[in-house]
């Protein structure tokens, strides 16, 4: 194997891979990063087993105009550690660099006046990737994707004690795409019009909200279509030049349509962004406790107090102004870091809070479109 | 204490005096910032024993016009926890801040529609800032002594076997102002005319690393005058509307003269950038290995190789053209983070290096001038 090859690309194409190198990996393989010559260009691999990253580097790119990124001299593979290259492909002095697999895989890299000799491992021995059954094919724009990961995996469960909590559910049916995310506490849920040339659906699909948030970086903000293709137990998304695999997690999501109360004594509709300046002061105050409980008082039609308090520390209290408000006026106490973590994600500059009760979960939607919802179970408290 | 301020003001005084608060303090008190309230302004102060700083208000400040920064309505004081007190602060409503202090030290902050309560310490109770003779008193550019104190403190030693190796040696003799870190691997020493309006000088002045690192966070990169007052065991610098108190350290400084060597066999110039690019790409490996050994050898009158090899990994390699060498040829190995973080803060497009031989301390000196000097230890190695 023998190439040349533009520093800058080899270098952003191994940034993209090397988020699917683990630091605590038992297999020494995959501590590398897989490197596959061929005429066409260049193949960078790596993975943990539960995510696999594949980037492509063509020989040519087109910008203004055509310019040569590879010159193919032998084509072949090896393995080459993966933290040394990365690291010492950055530094190289010269724009360009050589690299060169002698006996026993090991690699000479040169670029300008350095000269790198590595030992690498032997590309047979490392795994293969899935070949997927490609019928089951959703595409998809890159951009929306990307938000409705971000709307969701937050509210994924940190705890292993139910694995299948870690992960976020994906159910594809009629045409309408639909996320979940939910630990004990609360829930996220993102759904979203997706056509598609044949008639297909998926459910019960769970994939593991580190690896969305992995792929998440690799998604790119424009509008491009992402495929995504479901089979086995694997899924993968196919961008422009790269490819990411996720197993998906065992076992079977909850159902939590249940969750849900299908009807309320209290309806508010507030400002999102006061009603989250002001729960990120209570949150202040209340995270000091190492409880995070705010509480929010709804006092008459057109007012809503936020507040926490602390014997060591003090109170913080506010009040804002109900956009509107109907229903039963309520007090009720909250894990105020989920609420602004729903917040965050919620693009309506105001929303709708839904009540039944002070011991009933809260409901929250974006007051403009019915695509997501949020839950979030109040806390027991006395006062 | 009744006062009105304008939150940035307030903002940016309580973020100077954070430097300050330690997580680690067992003295209550000094969790806490005092805030002491007079017709002039306001003084906030925070202590963590080892250094205090103090920052100051003015109910004015002046710009393209005169800008009222402080209301007082009644002078008075009151300690309140740093931490809440910052951040709560930090995120206010409204431009302007009213604090208010009512029995018990209990604090009212309001902003905007936020009503904060704090519980407030009792003033009496924090600790006095030492009262200096101002005497010796020396008076040095801002920007000067923000650099002296990088190019020297990063040598100071971690270990904390021998404490007074921690900080750094200031002495100050004949309108010469010298700094000197050393562990028992390597010394950065800088030096600096000082005038002075009236003769004075100081010997063994040791100053904690930890607190000159906070210091130069405070220190304004313009050519201000930052006034150093040295009195018993405290030294204070006096900037703008800051003071920042530090301790000396106690015990005797070493005679760290007496490692550098007084001739030389080899004296090499050579270009800093390339130089340190080149031992970064050896670093690399080297610290895979754990050691940070890397080799220089110079091959002959115009060239040295920079090079580092692991059984494991691989090898680096890269020849440098020498600017000037003259005297014996050798090759010498050391530790190439402590070269790298001394060619980092030699501010010099070319350096002499000069040796004694493979066993004997590396000496590294700006080629324009002789204001600076750093000293390595070299490896014994076999190879």
């Amino acid at each position: 194997m023998k190439l040349s090859i533009l520093k800058d690309d080899l270098n952003e194409s191994i940034q993209h891979v090397s988020k699917a190198i683990s630091s605590r990996t038992t297999i020494p393989i995959l501590t590398g990063i897989k490197i596959d010559v061929q005429p066409s260009g260049v193949t960078l691999t790596a993975s943990d087993t539960e995510i696999s990253i594949q980037s492509f580097i063509p020989i040519e790119k087109e910008g203004t105009a055509v310019v040569a990124v590879v010159e193919v001299l032998t084509p072949g593979s090896v393995v080459l550690p993966a933290k040394f290259f990365s690291e010492i492909i950055r530094k190289l002095p010269a724009p360009d660099v050589t690299i060169e697999v002698k006996d026993n895989f090991l690699t000479w890299i040169r670029s300008g006046t350095a000269e790198i000799q590595i030992v690498g491992l032997d590309p047979e021995e490392y795994p293969l990737l899935p070949q997927l059954d490609e019928s089951h094919t959703l595409s998809i724009s890159s951009d929306l994707l990307k938000a409705m990961i971000r709307q969701t995996t937050f509210a994924v469960s940190t705890s292993e004690t139910s694995p299948i909590l870690t992960g976020v559910l994906w159910n594809f049916k009629q045409e309408r795409l639909k996320l979940i995310a939910c630990d004990r506490l609360r829930m996220a849920s993102r759904e979203s019009h997706v056509e598609t040339a044949n008639p297909i659906d998926f459910q019960n699909i769970v994939i593991a909200g580190k690896s969305l948030n992995e792929l998440s970086k690799l998604l790119p903000d424009q509008s491009m279509l992402v495929d995504i293709v479901v089979a086995n137990n694997q899924v993968l998304f196919k961008m422009d030049t790269i490819l990411f695999y996720t197993r998906m997690l065992d076992g079977t999501y909850p159902d939590t349509s249940k969750l849900i109360p299908q009807s309320f004594q209290t309806e508010l509709t507030i400002d999102t962004k006061k009603l989250a300046d002001a729960i990120d002061r209570a949150y202040l105050l209340s995270r000091e406790e190492k409880t995070n409980i705010v509480k929010m008082t709804l006092k008459d039609e057109s007012t809503v107090e936020i507040s926490s308090s602390s014997s060591e520390l003090g109170k913080v209290t506010e009040q804002i102004e109900a956009h509107k408000l109907s229903g039963e006026l309520l007090s009720i106490s909250f894990n105020s870091k989920y609420m602004l973590d729903a917040l965050k994600v919620i693009d309506s500059d105001f929303i709708q809070i839904c009540f039944r009760g002070a011991m009933q979960p809260i409901i929250m939607k974006p007051e403009d479109h019915s695509n997501m919802l949020h839950l979030i179970m109040p806390y027991r408290t006395t006062n």
